[in-house]
This record gives C-alpha cells, structure tokens and sequence, in this order.
C-alpha cells in the first residue's frame, strides 16, 4: 500500500426533499449566489423553481448563468467568470449533473484569477483560491458532487481537459434520488458507464497489497451491475436509484484509491473522442474501456482474473487464469450491450479517419504517454482505437 | 435506505512516518497544545519523543497529559480540562489509541463548559462548542481518530457512557502502520474485535434495501478476517498492517452506516461488563456478540444466511437457510477463539453474580431497551450474558 492523504470535507445530505435545503446550505456561506444550471428537464420538472424559494426563503439573491451543456463549454465558463466579478458574487450553487458541476468548480477559480482560467486546465498555472461551491445533483455519474476535480471542453482547442485540486471540493452536495426518476434510459446508462470507469480507473493499479480498496471497488462495481437493471426496467424504484446515486459520489471522492495509483488512460483517450465528437462521456468509455483491457490484460492476469470472478462471478479457472480474465472483459462488454450503450466507434457515428489525430493528442499533456498500470504512446492508444472501430 | 446526513472531514495523512508531520498539522490551528498519551510503549519505542520534536521544530508549545489507561477515566478528563483552562490551550494532540482520543475528546467539549463534563455522557446536556482534537494513532480499534464519538469511564459510579457529536470529530489523523508492529497479540485481537464489532453494529439493521453499504461493510469484515491472521504470523507485515489500520478507521468513521440505523446493543452490554470489570473492550465485545448473535438471528435469517454467505464463505443452504445463518454465527465465534480471544465470560474471569445489575444499567439510558435490530429488555441482556458465562 502507498501513502496517501484522505480527506473528503463535503456534506452529504442525501434522501427525498434533499434540495429543500439548498437555502440553508448556501445561507452558511454566502447571501449572493451565481445559481447554474443546463436546460430543459431541472426547469420543466420544477426543480429549479423548488431551489429559487429555497433560495428565496433564506433571503439569498441570486443570478443565473443557464444553458450549460454535456461536455461543458470554456465559453460558458468565462461568462460565468464575468458574471460574478460584475454582480460580486463568491459562492456557486450547481444545480445540475457533471456537466454543471464542473463548470461551477471552473468559475469558482476562475474568479479570483487575473488570467486566463484555461490556464489551468493546460496546467501552465495552478490555482491558489476559489470560490466556494455547492451542488443540487441530479444525474450520478461524474461524482463530481464531491470529487476534487473538473473537466471542460475547449471547443475552439477542440480539447477536453481535467483539473484537479482541493479548492473546487463542493461544500455540499444535496442528493435526492427521485430528481433522478425521470433520467431517460440511456442516461441513466451512460451514468452507469461513467461511474463504473471511475472505479475501474482506481482498480486497474500496479501497486500491491490493496486488499481493502480493491475490496470496496469490487463491491461498487456490483452494486452498479445490480441496481442498473432494476431501474431501467422501472425508472421509479427509489432503492435502486439511490444505491445508485450514492455509489456513484464514493466512487471519485477517492477513498476508493487511497493507497493505490489508479490508471486514467481510458478516460484521457475518451476525452479526445468528446472533444471532436461531442459523444456523451459515459458512452465513449463503453467503447474504450473493454478495448483498453483487451490491449493490457496480459499485463497482470492475477487481477484481470481477479475482477472476473469478484465483479462478474466467473468462475475461476485455476488451470487457465487467462480464460478467466478474458471471460471478464467478455462480461463487461456484454453488460455494457445489454443496459443499451455503445461498444464501437461506429455505434457512435464516430469515424475511423481521425484516430491518429486523437491518439497523439491524448499523449500531449502526459510527456507521449499516458496511463499508470500500462504506459500507452499515441501508438497503443491508437491500436486500441482502431480494436473498437 | 434512509435518508442520511454524511461528512468525514478529518483530513488522514497515512502510511511511513505519518507521525512526522505532527508538528505542520497542529501549527494550523494552534501554537500551544495539550499532548495526551498513555504510558509505556509510546514513551519506550521513542514516538512520543519524535511527536515532541516535530512540535518543537514549528515553534509549538505542549503541556502533557499522561498515564492515560484501557476503559479511560473521567478523573484524568477532569484533570486535562484544568490543565487547559488554567494553560490557556485549545488545541489538544491525542498520542495513542482509542483511549487517548476519547479522552482528548472529553476534554475538548469540557474545557468551554461550566458545567460538569459527564453531563454529556448522561445526555442531561449538549455540548455546544469544542477544542480542536487532533491524532497520532498506535492502535487500531476505536476508529475513535476519524470518528464522532467518545466513551469515557466514570469509576465512581461504575459507568461507562459515549457521547456522539460532530464537535469532536479530530481534525486530522496521521496513521503509521509502523507504529503497530509492536502491538502485543492480545491487542491486536482485542482490536480487530472492535474493528468487526463497529461493523457488525451497522451491518445488522432492519432497514432494507441498504445494498452498497451491505457490500462495504462485508468488504471490511473480510478484510479483517484475512488479514489478522498475518499480522499474528508476523507482527512486522506493513501491508496486513496497513490494510488492519486503514480500514479501522473506515469501520467506524459513519460511511458504513449511511442510509441504515445500526443496532449498539452489543457495545451497550459490554460497555456494562466493562464499567465493573476492566475488561478489554475488544474481548468483551468477542464475548458478547456471538451471543447476542444467537439471540436475535431468528429475527433476520436472510440478513445472517447472507453474512455467513459473503463474510465467511459459507456455502449457501437453499433449502435450510436457518443453518448457512447459525454457521456464520460459529464461524465467527471460531474466528474470535482462534485469533486469542475469549468467547466467555468466565474466559476474562468475569463472574455471573452480577449479570442483573449490568442487564438492569445496560438499559437505564435506552428507556428500558436497548437496540434496534432487535429491541432487548433487561430480560433479555441478562439471557444473553448467561448464555455466555
């Protein structure tokens, strides 16, 4: 086991009416709030105008910044930035899934900051102050209601990059699993897939004697396999959707990989395909997931044939671990198909001709290389790419 | 699953030379610290000196409190907070286990009170502000480093009470699987007991469709369990160590309970045989749970069919789930016999003149019951110590 620092600050208030307290949250913090949020569902289900008396009843003013988008946008960002140095603003309420989430946590060091915010994001600075943040979830998925990190699109870069540091951990994440009910099935998918990557980020390590935090990834892992089933086949089962969502916030507040060095090549190879293609993120890590298992499994047996049999229940065939392994990935792959995501590029409409492109730059940021369980040049990347054409 | 309210925020700084930065942590809340500890090994193995060089070193100054015993005394809180009021600190580094925290814990709520500390531990009053608590840790058991809660010993009265409240939740815990190659094997045992007890407390619940943390909580048993073993074998195994210490502190820092109601009966009645006999604390827990256990366990067959099943490996009997549900009970009293432990009474030289008298104490605070699982009258505390005598 490594050493590691473990800290995970932000207040869980989690049930039915959870939003209701938004105002009280906020009102601990700040009396002026730049309130976030997309479009379409958290207006029509009236969530929004259930945070705005919320708001309202603790006396806090707010200005909204609407319209955010999956694969959340720089620009968007920057006016978010503008808005609250105009209106003098120091907290953000996110009300939203990951996409909000993380445009929130952009602002929140934007503000503060004489440069450009994408700075960070390029790593060529690092932020030393922000805004506070919290956050009214209502897709699990990008765990980012608790998570240390962001990720936004630079669609003029035609990148997609992440920070990660301390200061964007929201203060609070509110989670009530019935805003989650009307996730249309595909969603609530891609959710799965998002959240099931961040655990298998975490467990694909090289470093020994993990027992616990392999322990607690397997049983993540589970739980998602178990309960995405029951809520596809009924939306409205509350249990479910709170197993779900609740497993979706510990899986990337990184308790899971205290002790452990996770991979991260898959999400890095997925974030050049959301980049140009504007994919949804949970779905283009159903396609590059198993084909970047397919690419390294050689490289450990032991733990491949490990999650085949812990996670998948395969059973263990003492005499061809290989089998065992392979038979893993296969379950994967097959569960992925069968909860309704893609598992090739072109299930995605995304072509085959830009592969090169994607594979180099996703090597950019990491020196030519990115992973940690098995280095991967633009090469690999690019033959796990072409695996899942 | 129930709704639920959930933050950890203690920041844990684990692993080689934790200890070491005893000195930076405690500099940013105070530059004058009460140092608790008990005696013998943490002033023999030269922790307590390298805790007051990293002090020194940051210009902190320490007034001690030592002598610190098992099942800790309410006289020796009372001491501390007079040291404190008189010192002007508010700042205290609990050097130690279990009893050494809760202890800090105590002094922390007293020290801002002008009434007398045990009022808390009668409930008779709240505490409403705190000093700041923060850990160097040498055993795990308690979990008490990241935890909410205290349990302080009034010889007096012969009580043993705990109170919980976010206010003495440490700031921060450095943990130091290096520290624990020294723990005798009786402690160790006595520990893991404590350990599987904070989550067996949770894990046996009426409250349904609590899945993910079902898994989490049979992760940690397991871990336990598997670990054990080793560290017995080999006291000088940092990964069995680590794998013991870190998920001590995961038992019992309340992620494992989210979304359940626990049930604490068990921990009532040792508390009670405790209070009269010192006992240690992890053995009177080994010596009440299995026999709790076969007092309820009609009560919930498939709760204990599935820990006999996920925890211990037991081969599911389809047909007679009542006896995959009684062999996880032996399989833990085994485990317990085998890792050193008692199972009875007698075993800890605790005669049965008294079972009445702790029966009767055990539920004056509950109202006349104690429990949730199942609710146990003073008849039905005193069946189960005489089913273990």
């Amino acid at each position: 086991m490594k050493n590691f620092t473990f800290s995970n600050p932000t207040k869980i208030l989690f049930g039915t009416d959870a939003e209701k307290h938004a105002g009280d949250e906020v009102k601990i913090y700040a009396s002026k709030v730049l309130l976030c949020y997309g479009s379409g569902s958290v207006v029509a289900s009236g969530l929004l105008d259930r945070v705005r008396s919320s708001l309202r009843e603790q006396g806090i003013e707010s200005v909204e910044l609407s319209g955010i988008q999956p694969n959340p946008r720089l620009s968007l960002v920057k006016q978010g930035i503008a808005v609250c140095r105009e209106k003098g603003i120091d907290f953000i309420l996110a009300v939203g899934g990951g996409s909000v989430i993380d445009t929130a946590k952009a602002i929140a060091v934007g503000v503060p900051y004489s440069g450009d915010v994408w700075d960070f994001y390029e790593y060529t600075a690092t932020p030393t102050e922000a805004l506070g943040v919290g956050v009214v979830l209502t897709i699990p998925a990008a765990g980012s209601e608790s998570s240390n990190s962001t990720v936004i699109s630079n669609m003029d870069l035609q990148l997609k990059r992440g920070l990660t540091t301390e200061l964007v951990r929201p203060r609070f994440a509110l989670m009530n699993p019935v805003l989650t009910f009307t996730l249309p099935p595909y969603q609530t998918a891609c959710g799965a897939a998002d959240i099931m990557a961040h655990i298998m980020e975490r467990y694909f390590t090289n470093v020994r004697s993990v027992d616990f935090t392999d322990q607690l990834c397997e049983a993540g892992l589970r739980v998602i396999i178990n309960n995405i089933p029951r809520v596809l086949a009924n939306p409205e089962d509350y249990d479910a959707r709170a197993e779900i969502m609740w497993t979706g916030a510990v899986a990337h507040n990184n308790l899971f990989d205290t002790g452990r060095e996770g991979d991260w090549a898959s999400h890095g190879i997925e974030h050049e395909i959301s980049a140009i293609y504007d994919v949804a993120h949970g779905a283009g890590l159903a396609v590059v997931f198993p084909a970047w298992m397919r690419h390294v499994w050689r490289h450990d047996v032991a733990r491949f044939a490990q999650f085949a049999t812990r996670v998948w229940g395969v059973e263990m065939d003492y005499f061809n671990p290989e089998r065992t392994a392979l038979e893993g990935i296969n379950r994967l792959e097959a569960f992925f198909q069968s909860i309704g995501l893609p598992v090739r590029l072109s299930q995605m409409n995304v072509p085959s001709d830009r592969i090169d492109e994607m594979a180099s730059k996703a090597t950019v940021k990491g020196g030519g290389a990115i992973g940690n369980f098995v280095k991967l040049d633009s090469d690999a990347i690019a033959a796990i790419l072409n695996s899942a054409i």
